[in-house]
């Protein structure tokens, strides 16, 4: 059991635990046991004190002599991050984006899991892509209550978006992560995190510039 | 000339100035010609408050009786987040993410615009794929300094990843997209956003449970 409540802990921990837990795999299977926040730190480009910090808000301690056991903190950050049982994915939008991002997910060692696709491609329904099964979108309600889905991926054009939000409340859908430059915001207790991948080019574009223009003065 | 330093800009700001750019130019479309801040800050599930000190920040005001002027304030936003000139981008590995990523943006109306891929299949260098050539990752600094690129985009496997840092650093490249999971931390004054989509896939999944656990409780 994590020693603290899971709704105390701030978005920005869980996405580095999610980050040092990826980085302390990594480490372990290079046949490093322990490590030293700082290095940890580094590896992030955060400072030893924010890891601490991090650590110390799920009530992990360690032996400072040596840093870190990694197992042992892979293993307490899997506790805090993770069900027992594997949670199951749809992705809304079966092109380009909605592929990448299944074979992405599902080739890594998640417990979380992407089960089944829905799109209006009537040459993709019915089919199985990527060693999932490809829906008619419409039937959204009965695939997630069908294969017990909690989280939906949004990865259909933007301009069609909007118009699945009442079928995703109805369906009981838990959790959204929307890959669409249409924002989301449901009030129905659905956890919603809006990921639009162009605002994060434009925002390089611009530093980028900003540093150009610096040094030009 | 925007009338504020742009390095004086928040992170924060700037991503959510790309996305009201993109809510306006949707309300434009649909012949909207004047929104209140309100009516803005509800498409993005964020205060009024908010909005209006982005706005102040980047040096605009309006006439508040009819709100802003869509048209006007899109174009202001253009100042700020845009050069005169297209800026340029190479995607590193153009997999499924990589093919993805291209279509998505070059099917956009930005004036960011990626003009090369890199990878090291030979099925695929030599070749134009979604309309842009593809080259050998070997080549990736002359590929940088002929075709004037600022910015590239990692969507290569994150296990080779971390071999591509030095050959970046000595292309000259200003700007780095990161989609890998294996976090980039450039010290030579490039500008890098680590954005991996595991981290937040599971960051929906854990607040998911949280809320579960809680209405269990």
């Amino acid at each position: 059991m994590p020693p603290t409540l899971p709704t105390q802990i701030p978005e920005k921990t869980i996405e580095r635990l999610s980050e040092y837990r990826r980085s302390l795999i990594s480490c372990y299977k290079r046949g490093i046991t322990h490590i030293f926040s700082h290095i940890l730190a580094g590896m992030h480009g955060i400072t030893a004190v924010q890891v601490r910090r991090d650590l110390m808000l799920i009530g992990f301690s360690s032996d400072t002599k040596k840093g870190y056991d990694v197992k042992v903190l892979i293993d307490f950050i899997d506790t805090i991050l993770y069900s027992e049982e594997t949670m199951k994915v749809a992705v809304l939008g079966m092109g380009h984006l909605g592929q990448a991002i299944t074979k992405y997910f599902n080739s890594k060692n998640l417990n979380i899991r992407i089960v089944a696709a829905l799109d209006i491609d009537e040459a993709k329904v019915g089919q199985t892509i990527l060693d999932i099964p490809c829906y008619h979108i419409d039937d959204l309600e009965d695939v997630v209550a069908n294969n017990d889905i909690s989280i939906v991926i949004l990865s259909l054009p933007s301009s069609v978006a909007a118009q699945y939000t009442v079928p995703i409340i109805n369906s009981g859908i838990k959790g959204v992560l929307n890959f669409t430059s249409a924002p989301f915001n449901f009030t129905q207790g659905i956890v919603v995190e809006n990921y639009d991948i162009t605002t994060v080019l434009e925002k390089v574009a611009y530093f980028v510039k900003a540093n150009e223009e610096n040094n030009n003065q």
